[in-house]
């Protein structure tokens, strides 16, 4: 396919933008960039594409993402994040059938898919929502996904004070050894688009043995993990209180710092703990709206950059955000620090957008593959229509994509060079069954949790 | 017409909601709200729009919006607030033709009424705009809208080293006479949707007589006053080292406090000063997008709450939002305040969208024609179409509302009677016209001012 006529944002080394551009992808990935006239010279036989001065930009990168928290979107607004999590969240996804899974990750990745997410990594997968459902929706949508499975041995978060519901508990044994069967199983499946990752419990709920045994696994297996990490004080203190560590100097203790290690909200840290950070090439997931929305705090995000740690973003989940919009995310994290630190020059456009792209591709490890758009690197693009009213005038597209745009103006989606989606339209699912069928599951799953949300105000 | 099958969110004074609601509108009123069963049968010949499901919620009210600054959006991002003024949005203002308004003010409602706000604002609107062509703008676009004519005798900002773009500078005579002008001339029209008030500048560019001269006409002739107000720091101490008063203690000396004062942004303010806003039912139009963006700080919400303060919500402008999106901006609202003060019970949906209806009204002086839907009020209103992925499902439409939607689901808007959105489609302007004349308007005006924003980046 020969992609012209666009302005193209290539996220490549020196962050060439093509005006009057073309792209040529074969197979899965990018043969050739350029001016569009020169390129219709060189491949005259390829079927042409023309995106009509629409902006062409990589795929996005979601690095935190609960693929079973879509079906129970809004389910906890407004509430303390222990009664958050124990009274609902836990509750509901502890009643999780894996048909239940199944539903929420068709909902989530389609919604991601839509708004120009092409890549994600979910985050705790856990048995009880099936792993190969949820890895069958992925390899079904043509999306791409790094899939976190969970590892704990204990079942609470932080203290005892806050235990899980029993659905959610699982033991060394289905953990760490059903993550070690799904890499088996599912590792490179879907022409490479599916990795296996370990996505273990926050320290509440993980021995320090079962990170040391996982992150062996890791090493050997060239495995990524992902964890929640400091993202509220309580994470903070409990690691103080139980073993005498900073955030990032325990993480570094389990073996959980790396290049592939994807630490998500971390916003509990000291200042050597961003030192830190960078020096072993640690991701730092960035997740705004979820952080804001449950009070989390504010990430120390303009620190991190200037400390030269890579941050990514992340959309979190339904009930903590609600949306699954990381072009949404990035207008938050270029909006919030400014505000937060009254320094407007901090985290601009550029550098959000390199958090959603190149920064995320190098999270996940596969900075070589994707997250920019150069010869050789797989097919995995997003084309934006800004020829809307909220994206008028668009003197520079990085701005009006960061600050204007949302995910509503995502015309067209490749991943691993298969068309996804086309004039916003899905082409690898239908969304109205997924929207109904999300329905059906959320409403059986609310009456079997025994959870009924209702709004505050008077109902007639 | 008679809308059927919906979910209607009232904002009545109980607040109340109506499942299988049905609304009746005669002329541009409602005239009935209940049960679709119901009605159907107490109006058996009205026109029917069956709204199959989708939500209906009153109106958004804007009380915040620079119509001249959507032609100058993306003008100035990342930037600090003296340079961004100074150095770009004044010096494009400043070379503002009166045809430049009309495009900008067309673009920017536009984007409004589709994005579900019926009613805004509009904040010192400069004669360089053309007061007649923006007011002529509203009235064919349907909108309703309060334009606050500018009020200035000195120009500079705060202090005399920030002087104005001299194309922006106006005198007692050809602002506040030509304010008064206008309202004689527009004040009621187009079947009273236009309202006049004054818009004055920040204190650094009035004299306290010119002020004090205002407000005496203004409570002469039942006008209205929207201000600017402690933006920034540097705003507060001015008005200490120049008058030895904080900011509302300045506003209260020169008469502008009161049920129709609307003072915009209220950052630097002292706990008296929140005490005395509240005491003298003066409305604080709060733009979260704006002041984040701008590094300015945080306002303080939650205070003014509790203290009783009637809170609106404003976008403000595209160099500053860069969207005149109210609903995205119901998100900001009601997460940042949480993330800042580490309260996730803080400013929840319901008080968000109270601040974008009902209490926009109430800021307007309109809380008895607008912003709830209630039987005798105007019929101002908003289909939501909450059948998307990203709002699914919904067990609280508040919240779908508020934390996942965007205005790309606004389905049909009602303005004083008047169908002016059907299906996502402006019904009163020519979008592809606007966006087009949007685009020649503003590279000219770039090309007269001598700026030229580029990509940051290479462009190749």
């Amino acid at each position: 396919m020969l992609f012209q006529n666009a302005t193209i944002i290539t996220m490549n080394a020196a962050r060439d933008i093509i005006t009057d551009g073309a792209l040529v992808t074969q197979d899965n990935r990018i043969v050739a960039l350029g001016k569009t006239r020169e390129l219709l010279e060189r491949y005259p036989d390829e079927e042409t594409i023309d995106v009509d001065g629409k902006l062409i930009i990589p795929g996005l990168i979601d690095t935190h993402v609960h693929l079973a928290q879509a079906l129970i979107r809004g389910c906890a607004d407004d509430m303390e994040l222990i009664q958050w999590l124990c009274d609902r969240v836990w509750v509901l996804q502890g009643n999780f059938t894996h048909d239940d899974g199944y539903a929420s990750a068709r909902l989530c990745i389609a919604e991601m898919l839509k708004s120009g997410t092409t890549t994600f990594l979910e985050s705790m997968l856990a048995h009880r929502y099936g792993f190969d459902g949820i890895a069958q929706a992925v390899e079904e949508s043509g999306a791409r996904a790094c899939l976190a499975g969970i590892v704990m041995d204990i079942g609470t978060y932080a203290t005892k004070d806050n235990a899980m519901h029993p659905g959610m508990i699982e033991s060394r044994e289905t953990s760490l050894l059903g993550v070690l069967d799904m890499h088996s199983k599912w590792q490179g499946a879907a022409n490479d688009r599916i990795h296996v990752w370990f996505g273990p419990r926050t320290p509440g709920g993980v021995t320090p043995e079962l990170y040391r045994e996982m992150s062996g696994y890791a090493r050997q297996r060239d495995m990524g993990i992902t964890m929640h990490l400091a993202e509220v004080e309580a994470d903070k203190i409990f690691l103080q209180e139980r073993y005498s560590l900073s955030p990032v100097d325990f993480a570094e203790s389990v073996g959980l710092l790396g290049p592939k290690s994807v630490l998500v909200h971390m916003i509990w840290l000291t200042d050597a703990d961003i030192v830190k950070l960078a020096a072993t090439r640690t991701t730092v997931s960035h997740n705004p709206s979820s952080n804001s929305k449950l009070a989390s705090g504010v990430c120390k995000v303009p620190q991190m950059l200037l400390s030269g740690v890579n941050v990514a973003l992340g959309c979190d989940g339904g009930p903590s955000n609600n949306d699954y919009d990381l072009i949404r995310e990035m207008k938050l994290a270029a909006i919030l620090h400014k505000g937060v630190t009254r320094d407007p020059l901090i985290v601009p456009a550029e550098t959000v957008l390199e958090m959603a792209t190149i920064n995320g591709a190098r999270a996940l490890g596969l900075e070589h593959e994707i997250g920019s758009l150069e010869v050789g690197k797989k097919a995995d693009l997003v084309v934006i229509d800004l020829n809307r009213l909220h994206t008028t005038p668009s003197p520079n597209p990085v701005s009006s994509l960061v600050y204007a745009a949302t995910g509503g103006e995502v015309d067209m989606v490749v991943v691993d060079g298969q068309v996804v989606v086309e004039q916003g339209t899905l082409l690898t699912m239908d969304e109205q069954e997924i929207i109904e069928q999300a329905r059906e599951h959320a409403s059986l799953l609310y009456r079997r949790a025994g959870i009924d949300i209702k709004p505050k105000w008077p109902v007639r």
